[in-house]
């Protein structure tokens, strides 16, 4: 498994250990045959660790959540993303009631307007949205719902996408496994794409004078 | 300033010892005047520091990109911007050359193919969006440059948004000042609206049975 996937043996063994990955099937005192599950069961696993930087504990109810197969699909992906930690959750301390208020009422009026029923408050990224709303109110930043409602607009496509890429995948359990993963990974490509993005529409808008383009 | 602005007498004396606040004008031997500059530079390191979690030693080079007068606005915003750290870089123990090379190319064919010519290798962004495109590769999850591309459109359209945000402010500070703010507030933001959008579209693609919803 260590030569097909390029994991140390030590880190395999650990996560074995830490019961993230599940045991070989043994085929003598000292060897055990791994397949096609385990090692994507792997990638999973080195995705939440090793670049989500998730905590062993976390990485273990992420999966978990998985390899629940009384939920139907949609509840498989939607508890093992609920499992995954909140987009950098913003620092409590100086959190206050009325700022938090405001960003409760304009992120129900937003999800409203926009007709997405499917998340409610006490779940982390509901949770996380109003908490980070509620920083741009109380630093008294623009945060209006027309504006929100155009990020939304952009992360719908987003989601599109992410969900597009799960549908070559074989089976049920492929798919929630790869939805997981690529929520994970794809934060810091999003991320950094808009910072692109933004240097190119900066330029558009403020840059003078306009560096020669090669033809299209 | 603490009054106005809710933040602790203790923590404004802290970023004035520290230098990411000017000095106020001295009006008496133990009182010093504070106007709107401080005021919204005041809210910019909250935001940098408290929501953004930047050790202090880069919120002040992030500072002194904005204060630079010498450069022309878009570079102001570019400089600044790029003093941001990235987006939460891939940890590196298991780079390895051959996924770092085809993310490589295949971001210099995606950017080639967006027209994107503002950022080349060296940058952050740049850097951080080949740490984690080297990731998926290694984990061989799929990244392949047209489902890139749609996810940079939809960061074009978060970028424009970001970017429209700054139109109603007076000057070029205040705008660097908030574009800058604005690139880390709104991270979560982005972060929690994808996730609620993914729940809406796994709930369209796998849900069963549709629950009822409210006439729009």
């Amino acid at each position: 498994m260590s030569a097909r996937s390029g994991v140390p043996t030590a880190t395999i063994k650990f996560y074995l250990r830490e019961k993230l990955l599940p045991p070989g099937e043994r085929v003598s005192a000292t060897q055990a045959a791994y397949g096609e599950d385990h090692l994507r069961r792997l990638r999973l696993v080195r995705a939440l660790i090793q670049v989500g930087r998730m905590p062993v504990a976390t990485a273990r109810e992420v999966l978990a959540a998985v390899d629940d197969e009384s939920l139907d699909q949609h509840s498989r992906l939607g508890v093992a993303t609920w499992a995954l930690p909140g987009p950098a959750p913003v620092q409590g301390e100086e959190r206050d009631e009325e700022s938090l208020e405001t960003a409760r009422r304009d992120v129900g009026a937003l999800l409203e307007r926009l007709g997405w029923y499917e998340c409610e408050p006490g779940t982390p990224a509901y949770d996380t949205l109003v908490e980070a709303v509620a920083a741009l109110v109380r630093l008294g930043y623009p945060c209006d719902i027309p504006h929100l409602a155009r990020y939304a607009h952009a992360a719908a496509d987003v989601a599109e996408t992410d969900l597009e890429l799960l549908r070559g995948l074989e089976n049920a359990t492929e798919q929630v496994e790869a939805g997981v993963a690529l929520t994970v990974l794809y934060e810091p490509v999003l991320l950094s794409l808009r910072r692109l993005a933004q240097a190119e529409e900066s330029s558009r808008r403020f840059g003078t004078p306009p560096r020669e383009r090669p033809a299209p």
